[in-house]
């Protein structure tokens, strides 16, 4: 059989969609690093400083916390499965793509699910939450931290405060969040967390950073039955992880050392800047697209800073204007999803892409597409209007 | 709070253990390849290309065949939480390590499940499988082709009969099995096989390729219910990297540039010289094992090439031999798993890894550890018999 095999060669990207956001590039030189061995001391080294450096991140003291061997998904379904047995209730808020997730995954786990819903756009409110919390006792609140799908930040404190005062788990999604924005896992009483590897740590997708707190860790320690995954069994690769290293599974070498040296770089940049440069330039891409005469679509006190959905003006088709920025540019972005397809792009500015050039090349390469396509965009005014957040920041 | 964050240095390592394998030199190189979105087209071209690759590796027609994110075990839990529903019957074939993990993940499936036992070492009798189909319906028969723990090849033309005539589907797992010595998925009538990319395919850990046929993908049609894991839900991952290009995860687009690369070099080599380097450093490493007066661990006539368990000398510590060869000598092997715990090393020729300088390396550091450990080892008789097999060897 003919079997199609030319040489590896791949068009350079300016990777500016929901992810995975382009590689730092002393994370792309930590993969061209030789294998070891996944039981070698030098390896069980290795996995205790990314536990420490993940802790750092989480902002957690959890002890169970380290990155699964599968993608942000597979975080999510780790931390349903091992938390739920089925006919358990959870409450599910859903406000994007990936609420609905948590709800199909949920269900699979033969979890009892009810849903809070909110329009996709805007943050969960917490009012909605207390009344849904009435029905009864849930097991699990689970809420999308960063909504990926619409580039809305949610508040979780107050919902914190709600969900344990009725006894129940938090399970938050972090996977857009972590790197990007806080995520203080301890201080806001957070009991299971994912996220991924390729968002706001600048690694390459594969691994899934998760932590969960000494509650999570004692109701799967009481569970009735064996979790359903064995993949995914907490308690297993805890172990692997843990003191006994008792062979599980092949931990992914080379995307340790990649997460590895991603979570390096962010501890050496610290959470306080790494926040502030995040925000900056969101707020330059923000100020751009409005001087442009576009919209942000999610509302403006909820906005996530490193995902920014810009409304597609009308009469002009998403798909032929992203196929141009990939072509003509070698930008990708992101389109809408579910409830949001054709009506947005969705532009990531994470971790070592959320920088000024990105933000004024994406500008101008949009103004010359829409001019292009007959909108009347006033040239030069988003590139101005940029340029000024930054003069008039202190950062 | 203090973060030990020093610089990724890596010691070398030799590895001959069980897996991860070495990388060929070729995949390390293509890891350092900056990423691509994973739906962007080129990537979605690449990903057609590994998919026809891993169909030639398989030697199957099959559509359905791609490469999962996760490790073999995710693999191996792909393939049984899609076949089975809860209540159906599997009949597994159990003579070593992950024969008992294929019966701990079909039980999480609600399946209900039947063994057929044989000794560790020994490979599996037809009479005794056709025996257990005696006993009423399978949905599944599930054995190990290629049996880690053991080093035992399984051969499966017989029991793949056998299966059939009782209308079960042939479940196989190939982890070690791809790359090295023939899988021939169409030729043998295999309905679902899962592999990984760290053993004879000489990529990092962390992918898991998986082909069904027709027959399984008819079966996961007609499911009454959802398969349980979302992650590994093959419907699903079929339409991500199939026609609609649904989104479902994100790929570990670093992980398939690796797996490329790797089947190509397989591919350029082609089965028949593959599969003879694999056989004959085997034997140069047999004969060297015999020539020191120790011994293979597995049957003869069931020997697998890529992984060899040489039982370690009455009054050795396995561990601490172990553990010389790697500090001394930066060789990994494998230790005994479950029954073979204290008793054996494993040691793998696989892929790159299969070659004439770690026979003879791993020979003379042998040699010396059990010399020095007051073994009687007739010094230099190993790498003769090694080289003598190279000698009268026409490849």
């Amino acid at each position: 059989m003919s079997v199609p095999c030319d040489e590896l060669n791949v068009p350079p990207r300016v990777l500016l969609g929901p992810g995975p956001s382009e590689m730092h590039p002393r994370v792309l030189r930590s993969l061209a690093t030789p294998l070891l061995g996944h039981l070698d001391p030098a390896f069980l080294d290795l996995m205790e400083r990314v536990k420490e450096l993940l802790r750092w991140a989480f902002q957690t003291q959890n002890r169970l916390t380290f990155p699964l061997s599968g993608t942000g998904t597979a975080g999510m379904e780790a931390c349903l499965c091992n938390l739920l047995e089925p006919g358990e209730r959870i409450l599910v808020c859903v406000n994007g793509y990936f609420g609905n997730r948590i709800v199909d995954i949920a269900e699979r786990c033969g979890a009892e699910v009810m849903r809070v819903d909110r329009e996709w756009g805007k943050a969960i409110d917490p009012g909605s939450v207390a009344e849904a919390l009435k029905t009864g006792p849930f097991k699990v609140v689970a809420i999308v931290h960063a909504e990926t799908s619409t580039g809305v930040l949610q508040p979780l404190e107050e919902i914190s405060h709600l969900t344990h005062e009725s006894g129940a788990l938090l399970l938050v999604d972090a996977v857009t969040s972590l790197g990007g924005v806080p995520v203080k896992v301890d201080e806001w009483s957070i009991d299971a967390v994912y996220s991924g590897s390729q968002k706001c740590l600048s690694a390459p997708p594969g691994m899934a950073p998760v932590s969960f707190s000494e509650a999570a860790v004692e109701t799967i320690r009481q569970r009735k039955r064996k979790v359903q995954s064995f993949y995914l069994d907490m308690t297993l690769i805890d172990q692997y992880y843990g003191t006994t290293r008792a062979y599980h599974h092949t931990a992914p070498i080379s995307m340790v050392y990649a997460l590895y040296e991603g979570l390096r770089v962010a501890h050496e940049e610290g959470h306080d800047l790494r926040a502030a440069r995040h925000r900056l330039n969101h707020l330059a891409l923000a100020a751009g697209v409005e001087a442009m005469g576009l919209a942000l679509h999610s509302e403006k006190e909820h906005r996530l800073w490193m995902l920014n959905t810009v409304t597609v003006p009308e009469g002009v088709d998403d798909v032929d204007l992203r196929k141009s920025l990939l072509q003509d540019y070698g930008i990708e972005v992101g389109g809408g999803l579910g409830d949001l397809k054709g009506k947005v792009l969705r532009v990531g500015l994470m971790g070592y892409g959320s920088n000024r050039r990105n933000v004024l090349l994406f500008l101008s390469a949009l103004e010359a597409l829409l001019s292009q396509r007959g909108c009347k965009i006033n040239r030069g005014a988003a590139a101005a209007a940029a340029t000024g957040v930054y003069t008039s920041s202190s950062v």
